[in-house]
Parts: C-alpha cells; sequence; structure tokens
C-alpha cells in the first residue's frame, strides 16, 4: 500500500507536486485547502459530541487558511452519513456549523450528502489573500512556534486512559483536543511582518510538520525539543519527545530572523534554526546543539 | 432519517438556501460545485475500471461547471481509501484523472486522503464564469434539453440484467452510464444566448431535476413525456416515463422562448413549456397537454 505522499505524486507533474497544505491562486487572490474528518480515523463519536465535531472541522480548516496568510471567504461541505444517522445529531451539527461560519464571516456555499458505514465530513475552504505566506525559509532563520504544544496528546491519552488528568489541566488538555481554535487573530499580525519568511500550521505534530516545511523551503532545520513550550502543569508530565509528536495543537510555526521577543498578545517561542544542508529536520536535545536525538517514532499518521 | 433538501435546509437560512448545484461567487466571478462518488452507492467496482471512475468523476463535476456557464478552472480531490487499496488502481485512476484535467485545462491544486472501509471520491470544481446560468425561466419559456435520455438507465439495466441489450446499443447505452462527456461546448454555444433565461445539468432524470428547476425558477413546468428525446434503437424498448427518470446522462436543460430549431452542432429538443402557476412539475402525456401522468416513482435517488 502506498503512503500519502506516494499518493499524491501519483497526481502531480514532479515539478507541480504541492508542498502547502493550501493552494494559492494568484488569479483570484484566493487560497484553496480541503481536509476531512472521518469516523474511528480522526474523531470517536463517544468523545465528539456534534458541535464539537462541527468545530473542530471548520477550525482545522481555518487554520490551514489563517497559516497561509488568508481570511475565510467560503466554505462547501460534503458529508458521508450512515442509514441511522440521527436527526438530532445532524440538527446540533448544522446549529454548530452554522455558528463557525457566522463568527469567522465564512460562507457556506453548498455542497453534497452521500451515504456511508460511518459518518464523513470533508471541508473545502477558501480565503481571501494579500501575500500567502508558503513554507519558506532563509538559512540563519529562527523557527518559532506561538502558544504551547502537548495539550491535545495529553487529551487524546486522558480520553483513551493512559494518562490520568485532573482539574485545571484535564480542562484545557480536552478543550485543546476537542476544541480546539484556529490562531487566525495572531495569523493577522504575524502575516504584516514584512521578513516573516514562511509559516505553517501545528496540524500532525512539529517532527512530521516540521520535516515538510524544511523540504518544502528547501533547507535544513534544527528543532530544539527542551525549546518546546509547554503548558506548565503539563511540562513534568510530558517529556520533550512526546511534545513534538503531538498533533492536532493548531499553532502556528513560522520562520523569520531571530530576536523576536514574545509579548502580551504576542505569544511566540523560538524552537530551533534554519541552516544550509540537505533539506530535512535535524531534531537536537536542547539549543546548544550537542546531542542529537533520534525519534522512534514520528507520531500518528491518519492515514 | 432526514431525506437530502431537509437536511440542507438545517445548514441554511431559509432565504439562503441554495437552489443551484453551483454556487455563484460574483466577488471572483466564479461557480464552484461539489460531487461524491462513493463505492456500492454510486458505483461497483466490478463495473467501472479505475479509469472510468476517474472520468465520471470528473465528467460529473464539469457538467455542473458547463450548465452553470463556466469555464473549468481547477479541482480539489479529497479521497477515502480501504486498507487494501491497490497501487495498480491507484495509478490508474490518476492518470486518468490527470488527463482529464489536461484535456480540459482544469489544474488538480490539492486535496486529502483518508482510510474508509470502501472507496470514496469527492470532487470540489472551481470554474471562471462572465454571466451565471442560474435555473431561471420566464412564462411561456420553451423547456428544451441537448441530446437524448434513457441511455444511460439503459446501460444500468444491461449491466444489472433487467435489460438485455446488444451491438452497438449495447454500446452506447454503456458508454453512456460508464463514461458520461460533459456537455462542455454545446453550454458555451448556449450561453451566448441572450435570451436563454436558465440551465441546469440532467444528474438525476428529468422529473427530479425539472421539479427543481421549476421551484427553483418558481414557476409551473409542464414535461411533454413523448417529447423527450431518445436513441433511435433504444426508442422500442423504453417507455417515455423511463426516459423521463433517466439519471447520469448529463445534456443540457434550458428554458429559452420558443422557437429555437435544431442545427448540425446544435442538437436540442423541446421537451415542454413554462406557464405562470405554482411552482412544480406536471407530467403530461404529450404536448397536446390532453393528459397528465401522475409517475409512480420518481426515480433513483443516492441518498
Amino acid at each position: 500500500m502506498l503512503d500519502e505522499l506516494q499518493i499524491i505524486d501519483l497526481f502531480f507533474e514532479k515539478s507541480e507536486v504541492p508542498v502547502d497544505d493550501c493552494a494559492y491562486l494568484p488569479e483570484t487572490s484566493q487560497i484553496i485547502t480541503g481536509d476531512s474528518m472521518v469516523e474511528n480515523t480522526h474523531f470517536r463519536l463517544d468523545w465528539h459530541p456534534p458541535e464539537l465535531l462541527a468545530r473542530k472541522l471548520f477550525q482545522s480548516n481555518l487554520s490551514d487558511v489563517a497559516a497561509g496568510g488568508g481570511d475565510p471567504q467560503w466554505c462547501l461541505l460534503q458529508m458521508g452519513l450512515p442509514g441511522n444517522a440521527e436527526e438530532q445529531f445532524l440538527k446540533r451539527f448544522a446549529a454548530a456549523f452554522r455558528e463557525e461560519c457566522k463568527e469567522n464571516r465564512c460562507k457556506l456555499i453548498g455542497g453534497d450528502t452521500f451515504r456511508n458505514t460511518t459518518y464523513i465530513f470533508s471541508l473545502t475552504m477558501a480565503g481571501r489573500v494579500r501575500r500567502p505566506l508558503q513554507r519558506r525559509a532563509h538559512p540563519g532563520d529562527a523557527i518559532y512556534m506561538t502558544g504551547t504544544a502537548g495539550l491535545s496528546l495529553a487529551g487524546m491519552k486522558h480520553l483513551t486512559g493512559e494518562m490520568k488528568l485532573t482539574g485545571s489541566l484535564q480542562k484545557r488538555a480536552l478543550e485543546r483536543h476537542l476544541a480546539p481554535v484556529a490562531r487566525l487573530d495572531l495569523a493577522r499580525k504575524l502575516r504584516e511582518m514584512p521578513d516573516l519568511h514562511g509559516m505553517m500550521d501545528l496540524s500532525d505534530g512539529l517532527l512530521q510538520d516540521l520535516e515538510r516545511f524544511a523540504r518544502a523551503a528547501g533547507q535544513r532545520f534544527h528543532l530544539h525539543l527542551h525549546s518546546i513550550p509547554c503548558d506548565d502543569e503539563l511540562l513534568p508530565l510530558m517529556p520533550a519527545l512526546e511534545r513534538a509528536i503531538s498533533g492536532e495543537e493548531y499553532e502556528l510555526v513560522f520562520c523569520a530572523p531571530a530576536g523576536l521577543q514574545q509579548a502580551p498578545g504576542f505569544d511566540i517561542t523560538q524552537i530551533g534554526r534554519v541552516i544550509t544542508g540537505p533539506p530535512g529536520l535535524t531534531v537536537f536535545e536542547d539549543s546548544s546543539e550537542g546531542k542529537i536525538v533520534i525519534p522512534e517514532s514520528r507520531g500518528f499518521e491518519h492515514f
């Protein structure tokens, strides 16, 4: 069986394989993205009430649009529904989805429904863009991320019983995993920085996402594990390498000259640097780059 | 369980429920459509080799774009693939899909793959449009269709064993059902007619499609069963009412003042007329409108 990248290769000429989650269309100054959520692959009905499913579907696509430098414009929803789909489930899903569209000024323009054994939600979203933010980086850049990493994985592990969280940490972890919010506001600030070279969103974990970013940019990325910012309470409970494989965080990762400072409402941390070298990712224990770490797993793959 | 129209209603304000298969976006002069094909709902792997699946997926979306007055611009493909999906199947599907894109100058801009128990192909397609052709009609208009209706249903019945076709009729029916071709060329001619009031494509059979057209246009449509054009050889084998429920024909249906003439390369037939009255469809045996027909079934519904 082919993996996702091999399948993508089948559909494109070598020179045209897309390297970004969003496609940039200069003709109409748009970026377009499409992301699906499939029952038992991406979500479980017993964990995800329909409201949260609708929000997560919307926000995961919005996150791509935000990271691409866009403002949401319209979306199109294709849904596979089982024969026993309940009216209440659909009503609640639709109401939450409409609210997301309204809050984010994104017009639902159409869609399609079809019968399937399980629920499938495929969304296509378009965003208006003045300056597309693609996966570019210059040697010498610092690699930054917004917010923290780890809470989403912790939330999932709490749900599966692998971790036992309590109190406000449990609440934050479950919220992050079940009801993530795209960093559209921060993306809007970042895209105004003239020397921001490239950006993407953190959806599959830093190890996978930075590897793709580095290859798309044609540069070598060095990740410093101990620099990955983490929720204070989670920090002692989750090894740095696990923070690096936590996906569905929907934080932003970007490359810009070193020296950016955190500030109120500008919640960023340097987690590595870009050097000249064969495209790809090297993982170091910390910013001294004294010890290379070879991860056993790159994290969860949905396909 | 809700039907498709009831589900659509959940997602839209009453005044905003889409009445066209394509959404028209004046801001970017585009129309957008999305259509899915699902194993065992829309296709069977033993009937549809991967090349034909790719072509049908592409052409069914292209047909929507053509009927909406557009020229294909880009598409985005979301695929659910079973764990045992064969490399050869995907290679053949991808090669045929790329060819469709190339022939029709439609750029594949991205997509998504996910695991599912069966194959699912969801395509979103955008088209450039100068004048969107929506489902409008004026009282007094004639209702026309291009080509013929019936071959697609005949092809399906041959495959299920309900009909036994031979020779060139068998070939034409199977081609129509398995490898339909959107009438983009004719749509391009038709959209230049200033008094063409509205157009759609024939995807679910005349009974269902004209009912929707009539409601969207807010007019009463009269369909004349015996006027529905049919393949000469198929004519004696298929009752007029069956031609009216044959879907996936991908012909064009449009409303314009009476008096249009068939001509070489302009293959059209009047099949009814538009009158003032409560929106909806009335089916008559023939153009004398002497006898109303009440169909037992509106045809096949995919959902």
